[in-house]
């Protein structure tokens, strides 16, 4: 088999505990399947700003466009908060996007029956929920012109919100796709009554749409988005949105599921290449204590298997081991119904790759 | 006692039935509390665009600028959402929020005990929530420059988010106002990790907290609040943030409470100025059958007594019989648990105009 090359950012907090039990878990795969990785591994984030001086080093950004496939843990801590922007973990996160051309995020939203009871929505409204929403992540006000300036009535901020066709194009596309291989439905999100860019994203998508006839599309103003996903979240299948929107609606779609801490996300670029990581943060009050829950970063591993590489059944096999270490009632401390019987992130790792 | 011009803008779909019951709910407090107004109807909104050609006729807004508080029911409508943006009812409300300067929308978002079972949270979750967004509404990316323009990669389109000082101290001093007169804690919404407005909305909160040394500051970027309101909504007082932000999260808070059909809602300007309106839409579908819930009309007038006219009395009055109504077990058919006992529009004003 053709060796896959593997950028692992690790990050801060608990970022290397969680990778380190997703290496573990691909390292199995490579036995089982064959499978061949080379990995590869850079600073970025706050470690980065504290060991380089830069959120995101030269050095990081190279590993990372030679490999085919990055995995990341997380970044950020309250150490890093209060830093000028340009030694910000965040500012690495949007370099990197950028610079990798990872222009779409995809943020699976589902619910895992044992962690039913962990949402703060009622079972009956949350049964079956599974969505994904799909975030524009190169474009608009996230990347536009920002700026100060002295107005009329003192001084004044600007931030300015940019897209062009070829941008919306390529995301909504990719939407589409995604939707075929689902229910076939999408919601795409937006704000026409108000923003320009907002009626170029709703003329385009309805440009589209002909194109994919099977797919039953609706649009949602983002206000009622926000209401929907709390009223009736297992009616979406695939959501589209722009940049800052997908930013509010995923987080509050991952919320909504209970099973934050188990969630993974892709963002992908041109081709097959694509960035997996956890959507949970870096959780700096757990970090080296080795019981933070790495089945998200290891449900990342299968989503870059599916994604990037193909690796379906490698992909199947990590995500029923996951359930059926679940099932036999295994928690880390985040999960878990009874504290006291919390098992560990190495624990954790090791029963899923024995399910393997 | 000193006669109050009442601008009264009954709008589209159940507009008119709704504002109605609460005209009779004011003249009730006429009787009982020796209060005087003077009611002027205008047209505004879709029915408007269908008599005058315009969504906001200069009369209309000249109507409103002479009246001392303005009563608006409902606006909008599918019969005129594919109209060029000159003759869409959404215009008409920009514009009304800009003329008219009202710069803060205040969104009560509390739960009535007998709709805890309407909502999608758990009950336990739910359980205290009352909490109020205060929405900036005259700036931000929704008045900002907005235009089409060619670039190298095809059209594009864009939107101006801008703030200046003066626009944030406004806003943030009077959240703060707000929260002195409640629980005394403030989360102060924003995007500082991205965006520039954001940042200046930062820097003038924490200049503006040292005045307010009683109230307790949170900030809270805007993602996190998505997941927080679903998360832990009772633990939340005064939300403030800028206009889009509050126009996704104020829907968000208003349906985690189960109680939209209840919520009311006032947009302020300088002085005690303030438009009046219930949180929940037209509702075409159910338009002049006389069933619709006249209750959250009902509770603005209750919020206009208290924040432009200071007739806390009254207004007390009006929140009692309310819930002196539902708590005998009336309901109109959108918040009734056996829809066969519904009653109508006229009923419930009438129930709770006895019931004062
Ligand atoms: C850290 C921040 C810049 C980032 C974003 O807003 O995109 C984060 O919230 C995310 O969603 O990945
Ligand atoms: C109709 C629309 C322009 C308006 C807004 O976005 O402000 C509405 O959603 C609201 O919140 O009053």
């Amino acid at each position: 088999t053709e060796v896959k090359k593997i950028a692992v950012i690790a990050g801060d907090g608990i970022g290397p505990e969680v990778v380190n039990e997703a290496i573990k878990v691909m390292k199995k795969t490579e036995e089982l399947f064959g499978l061949r990785f080379e990995f590869e591994e850079g600073l970025f984030g706050g470690i980065a700003i504290d060991e380089k001086g830069t959120p995101l080093p030269a050095d990081t950004l190279d590993m990372c466009k030679r490999a085919d496939a990055v995995l990341l843990g997380a970044v950020g801590g309250p150490k890093w908060d209060n830093n000028s922007k340009e030694l910000r973990p965040e500012t690495g996160l949007l370099g990197i996007r950028k610079e990798l051309g990872l222009f779409s995020n995809i943020r699976p939203a589902v619910v895992f029956d044992c962690l039913m009871e962990a949402s703060t929505l009622k079972p009956e409204v949350l049964e079956g929920t599974d969505l994904i929403v799909v975030r524009e992540l190169t474009g608009g006000i996230y990347f536009g012109e920002k700026f100060r300036r002295q107005g009329e009535a003192g001084e004044e901020a600007v931030d300015t919100c940019v897209y062009n066709v070829t941008e919306v194009e390529r995301i909504v596309r990719q939407a589409f796709e995604v939707a075929m291989t689902r229910s076939k439905r999408l919601a795409s999100v937006d704000k026409a009554n108000v923003l320009e860019t907002s009626r170029l994203w709703r003329e385009t998508v309805n440009r589209i749409a002909p194109e994919y006839p099977e797919v039953e599309l609706e649009h949602v103003l983002v206000d009622n988005c926000a209401m929907q996903l709390l009223r009736r979240p297992s009616s979406f299948d695939v959501i589209v949105t722009e940049n800052m929107f997908g930013d509010i609606l995923s987080d509050e779609a991952a919320m909504l599921t209970g099973s934050i801490g188990m969630l993974s996300s892709a963002s992908l670029g041109e081709g097959s290449y694509g960035l997996y990581e956890p959507v949970h943060g870096s959780a700096p009050d757990i970090a080296g204590k080795g019981i933070a829950n790495p089945i998200a970063t290891i449900l990342s591993v299968a989503l870059m298997y599916r994604l990037t590489f193909g690796y379906h059944e490698a992909a199947d096999r990590i995500e029923q081991a996951v359930k059926q270490v679940l099932d036999a009632g295994h928690r880390t401390g985040d999960i878990a119904v009874d504290p006291s019987k919390a098992i560990g992130t190495t624990e954790m790792g090791d029963l899923i790759i024995a399910a393997m």
